[in-house]
């Protein structure tokens, strides 16, 4: 269970979730995974314009930087390291999914420990489960971090082997999209290609980082659909999120793919 | 707002939604809203069977119909007509997809007043809406109430007008589905269709009374994929679901339906 002094509903620690909240209600909202070191969200500028985009996709208006930060100098101290977790939902609604004329978002930021991530995760890479579960085409809400999940829990729920620290999602046609938490990338030569999230999927600001640092590290990028098949052909192949920066992969289900030190360089360019 | 005793949550009036609840996080859980006649659950059998089944198919043990009951008693009064909703989620999680080895289901009922449904909705047949948001293929998900449902939010946000009581929704072929908030059939002569959900949408027990009672109303049944050119040819059109029952479709956009009556002997059927 959360510690009382571990989250913020709408910028008090006494207050509860509504019952009537449309995020529990429907999903009716949208989150974020940050890291905090020293008591700061890491890529702020990157995270809260995320967040805006993301409410605005399902028509939210995102609560404004200020009331953010306000919130979040109460819950984190200065030096403290973590890992918040902002859910902005569209706040209390009757019954049905019209939402009332006048709502008021409610957001949540909770505070988290930095998990604890094997070293050889950085040192040796990782290796992958491939889901069966496959992602929906749904243009409206793809790229969207909603708290409409239930295709991440599902296929998050089909491997309990610590050994495989994410899971590979296709889309229903077989292209690969990402994995249930993190994007990923796959290196042909000094072209960098990362999917094309226009149907499904969620676009992480670590992979936007990483698509525009990829020129300091002599790689062009390329965003397009490709097959599972094509990107077990790849040179080497890293996946990313916002807590860990990235990842070499190593193992694909019984797939070995090759590497060559690609996650290394890329984290040190995110450092920069 | 909810009145303090108007809803209850694991059968307490004092406790809170966790702000760690997989329903808020993720959608991750299921949902019933139900007609309360004179204190009672209508179709409560078919009610319960369906959320023990939408509960397996995202592998949430459902709370037994006892312990329901149990609470169903402590929140509705004899005589009391009202509409519940019963909401299943998985319950407190980790922050992270994978749900926690021991994870104890959360379930809320809630109260709330019986919508004030025009007559005329009843005498005449209503108008409906056609959504431009179209639903996306999940056969893992189809069929099943899951708390994750911006699809349908999204498309009720599409209007305003209090004329137009629903929308009708398509799949990305362009199929007939149903509408935000009902299940659809199609009278052709004898034959009385109703779209095939194996992809998406929600199989309300409502629909499921009507299949079953329609060879009463000397209707062959026939679930199967129809466009939504072939739905305006129909015969007649009807929408369903457990509060109203059904309703005649006159008009969907601008084409108007023929009727001969089909809703008045399905929702007598529906009362036998």
């Amino acid at each position: 269970m959360l510690q009382h002094n571990s989250y913020l509903i709408n910028g008090s620690f006494n207050q509860v979730i509504s019952p009537l909240d449309r995020g529990l209600a429907y999903g009716d909202g949208v989150f974020r995974t940050i890291k905090v070191v020293a008591g700061l969200p890491e890529q702020w500028p990157a995270h809260y314009q995320k967040l805006v985009a993301d409410c605005a996709a399902i028509n939210i208006v995102c609560p404004s930087a200020e009331l953010l930060m306000s919130d979040w100098q109460q819950l984190f101290s200065a030096g403290e390291d973590a890992v918040a977790k902002i859910i902005i939902t569209r706040g209390e609604g009757e019954r049905g999914y019209k939402p009332s004329a006048i709502t008021a978002p409610m957001r949540l930021i909770s505070k988290f420990a930095m998990p604890n991530y094997a070293k050889a995760n950085f040192s040796d890479g990782v290796h992958l489960h491939l889901c069966e579960t496959r992602l929906a085409a749904q243009p409206k809400l793809a790229g969207v971090k909603t708290l409409n999940r239930l295709e991440n829990v599902l296929a998050r729920m089909e491997w309990s082997n610590h050994a495989l620290v994410d899971g590979v999602m296709l889309d229903m046609n077989g292209n690969v999209i990402e994995c249930t938490s993190a994007n990923i990338f796959a290196r042909f030569g000094d072209a960098l290609i990362t999917p094309k999230l226009d149907l499904c999927g969620i676009a992480g600001i670590t992979r936007q980082r990483i698509m525009m640092l990829a020129p300091s590290l002599s790689l062009k990028i390329d965003v397009q659909h490709m097959s599972f098949a094509q990107l077990l052909t790849a040179d080497e192949i890293i996946i990313c999120n916002s807590l860990y920066g990235a990842w070499q992969v190593r193992c694909i289900q019984e797939n070995t793919i090759q590497s060559n030190g690609l996650a290394t360089a890329v984290r040190a360019a995110l450092r920069t």
